[in-house]
């Protein structure tokens, strides 16, 4: 019996994990990474803090070394050696050494591509001046370009990549403008989620620029779409990816509608000795079923492994994907997983919102921080779409327990019933999660209905009032315009001042608004719940003045 | 229509979640809660903070107080009145005012018992003098015991709240012992996890005393079994719950096998007019479908409301529970769900057991943890039976998504699947999650054969060689006795080095162990691993050691 001969063409993530799974599935295979970059394995999310001098030594990047992979795996790993074409005819891959230009042509019995993503670049004036972050190469570049001091920064896209730049450009004690095209920070997130992120990073000194372009680059400025002019000593851009296909579709290998790489469910390209993984291949989204571009390690890792399990004959069905993500900025954590509001109503979905605010852990331990989550739901299944969430400590935590429960098709009201451990330090006795379910179920069952920030302007042109039940301090730090003015403990005995006709509750952040709502309810009024209350409604709103106000700047 | 008359016999928790739920639900009813203690809707879970001095406002734990609820929810809250009888056919309870020892007669339509559960004492000479937390009355009178400023405290049982009790303690300067009858602190979980906190714990100073009972208490000290004395000016005991079904028992409510209320899956007991919930409540095993003792204060909020909405006609079914608890203990997170290795290996159950010692998040970035976890899965089905989790950071977390996991039906297997929230600071693009799955997976399907350290010692007497495939700096620190020693990376070219027979393979936590018996399977070697490698054999073993020379030295 010959041994195999893998090859495996891209050495990070996705295409580390591949080879080094096929050697523990096949210790006679002969494995063969090539990787155009000067380093395989490294940690490409740690990249920007790096940048940021959070972690310090760039050492702690390189996590394996060709030597160190061929010691314990055996692998062949070639860095600075580009694939150039694949005959797959022959089943060959012609390798050239970027260092000596030579090439040579390699065998394989299975082939794995594993090419990752490309920065988009925008095509402006002086665009080239613009460093992105894709690999140890470009971190060195944009080292030694912060070496000479810059006092100025702009970062060009707002997505998580992105605000983690602006974060780190900060830490480092630059001033930061961030410029975004869409009308908001953080894209994957709805307008009244995303709006806190923006004041944030306001609030960091950081000059945030949305619905505006870069138009020019110039020797230490960029000229944007308004009209005006930033300082931009340093400009490091994170617009997006794009899939890098170009050996593929040399090779001839079938794309997808988005551009990827199309694998079957096993992983495997149009050719049935090719299989290919990572941010270059279309994923199949979980919500739709439809072809998706998502680049995230998770994924990536984990397809690297399918890949080889896959290649080895072992069975092997790939997940639909949630794309659940994660961001720190400037001290809040911003996750989010599935799909937003925005994109599903864009689609005509029918489904439900549910915004909480609620504290960290338990009130009365010290420490407790409030966060907001958003819960979307199929208004006909009640199953959940997605979830967002912006806050401080354990906002990670519910977003995962909430991808987790979509995995495990848990419904939205079934997340009352989740048991998730609870101590005064860590959470209440009922869990944000928990919180999430029990709105679900007094939405679902029709008790509490409620109505959207965005759509309370035409409720009350359709000649709905607005009450609201909070307390009289509360008021004073800010209100809804018209709003009439009855604090809940009073209701009860003032429900008779209510004007006729519909009405729309609300308090800070949903809770009381929704005792009132049964209150009202029962006593025969047509009573609807402000989801999220005050709170939800400032941040839509701010969003879109903030928005309106730069559009009219512009 | 007359409205209805609820009646709820006691007010925190599951009590006053059902007669908050029911008035949301009937606002015309007439609601009324008793309450024997002095207290309503009390932080119960907050009390040892505040004996500590953490929750340094006596009033932080007072969430509610009667005329809050009366006027926001209507409720007539009656406090220091006792429920002293039910007249089942009548439908009346008769109600004691301890401030004035009046009678009165109270009709119900519906009666939902709340009445928690009692401390247990043990039967020892000067046992009144331990102390307990139950409500505010007992914080009260341990706040008073610790005015006189002792300085040595014993704590009686090293359970979840024991161990907070002790933290606090320790928070307050005394000098603290902590006694427990069992062989290992914290009984939910297994020993070798177990372990690290009775390490933690002596590490701060406290006197931990295992396999060891309270025989007597004197004025200042307390007598030990091994014949030992412990300073124990102040007492506090942590030794167990009891159902307090005394109301439910005079009134001929049927209990079930375990002592508590029997209910079914409406939370009705055995009178169709009488519910029940909360601790004094059996609930329904999710692993065994047997009934179950589970004091927890998610379960008696969830189910409080519940009841609320069987009670008001609405369908309800209660979810068979899974006991997912948490505890801070010396800056440690200790956090388990389901059930552990040594009751299911006590029946006989067919299990795999996967331990894992993952960074709370990625390596490279700074502040990562190195957690202990445990997964107890199902040997024919691969479901997920047990979780448990000791670290810092982020084992709350996990221990949260394994308990959704188990709620939603996935495997151990399909963990790995699961797509889970990443940046550096947050978890690894392999989250430990999901490494548990991989770990998982492997076991499963074969591909790497595990042992415990529990099995170590018989399989070696079979002749098993220990194979240790750390690095010498590894070794140094510390090594299993007898074990051949060659590095992972030596492996390959010195595999001929081996004799033969059985192979257990071992690192320091599990992942080269794998690497390696993968190498040598493949080599036509019988390999195993040892499951979590030398940090669970080594904890392990240090919990027999600790055990057996207490026992030794009784």
């Amino acid at each position: 019996m010959t041994s195999k001969r893998y090859l495996i063409i891209g050495g990070v993530a996705g295409g580390m994990s591949a080879a080094t799974r096929l050697r523990r599935l096949d210790e006679h295979a002969q494995i063969t990474v090539l990787e155009r970059g000067g380093h395989v394995s490294f940690a490409n999310c740690g990249l920007p803090y790096h940048l940021g001098g959070v972690i310090e030594e760039r050492s702690s990047l390189l996590l394996q070394t060709p030597a160190s992979l061929g010691s314990r795996f055996g692998l062949d790993v070639r860095v600075r050696t580009e694939a150039v074409s694949i005959d797959r005819e022959a089943r060959t891959v012609v390798a050239r050494d970027l260092t000596t230009g030579e090439d040579s042509t390699l065998d394989y019995d299975a082939l794995v591509l594993s090419p990752g993503a490309t920065p988009v670049r925008p095509p402006i004036e002086g665009g080239e001046r613009m460093l992105t972050l894709r690999d140890i190469d470009d971190v060195d570049a944009a080292m030694a370009a912060l070496e000479v001091a810059p006092r100025s920064a702009l970062v060009i896209g707002a997505g998580f990549i992105g605000l983690e730049m602006v974060e780190n450009l900060v830490h480092r004690g630059l001033d930061v403008a961030l410029v975004e095209l869409g009308d908001q920070v953080l894209p994957p997130l709805d307008p009244e989620m995303a709006s806190p992120v923006a004041d944030r990073l306001r609030e960091a000194g950081v000059d945030v620029r949305l619905a505006t372009q870069v138009t020019a680059l110039g020797a230490d400025t960029a000229r944007l779409s308004d009209g005006t002019t930033v300082a931009a000593e340093f400009v490091l851009g994170s617009i997006g990816v794009r899939p890098d296909t170009s050996l593929a579709t040399a090779a001839g290998l079938e794309l997808g509608p988005r551009g990827g790489i199309r694998v079957d469910d096993m992983l495997r390209t149009s050719d049935p000795h090719i299989w290919a993984i990572g941010d270059a291949v279309e994923k199949v989204d979980a919500i739709t079923g439809e072809p998706r571009l998502v680049a995230l390690a998770g994924l990536a890792n984990r397809h690297g492994r399918l890949a080889a399990d896959a290649i080895a004959g072992r069975p092997v069905r790939v997940r639909e994907a949630l794309g659940t993500a994660v961001v720190g900025v400037m001290g809040l954590t911003v996750a989010a997983t599935g799909w937003n509001e925005k994109l599903l109503r864009s689609r005509g979905r029918d489904i439900r919102i549910v915004h909480t605010h609620p504290a960290s852990h338990a009130g009365y331990y010290p420490g407790a921080e409030q966060m907001a989550l958003k819960l979307i739901v199929d208004a006909a299944t009640d199953v959940i779409l997605g979830a967002q969430g912006v806050g401080g400590e354990g906002v990670d935590k519910r977003i995962d327990v909430i991808a987790t429960a979509m995995a495990g098709g848990i419904t939205a009201s079934e997340l009352a019933d989740l048991e998730l451990a609870y101590a005064p330090q860590y959470s209440s006795a009922k869990d944000p999660v928990n919180m999430l379910g029990y709105v679900a179920v007094n939405a679902l069952e029709g008790l509490t209905p409620s109505i959207q920030w965005h759509e309370l302007d035409a409720a009350v042109d359709a000649g709905a009032t607005v009450v609201d039940v909070r307390t009289a301090g509360e008021v004073a730090d800010g209100a809804i315009p018209g709003s009439l003015r009855i604090p809940l403990d009073e209701l009860r005995s003032r429900a008779d001042e209510l004007p006729a006709g519909r009405l729309i509750v609300h308090c800070k952040v949903g809770q009381r608004g929704h005792t009132a709502v049964r209150l009202l309810a029962q006593l025969g009024r047509d009573a609807v719940n402000l989801d999220g209350g005050y709170l939800t409604w400032k941040a839509g709103t701010a969003s879109r003045t903030a928005t309106e106000a730069e559009a009219l700047a512009a």
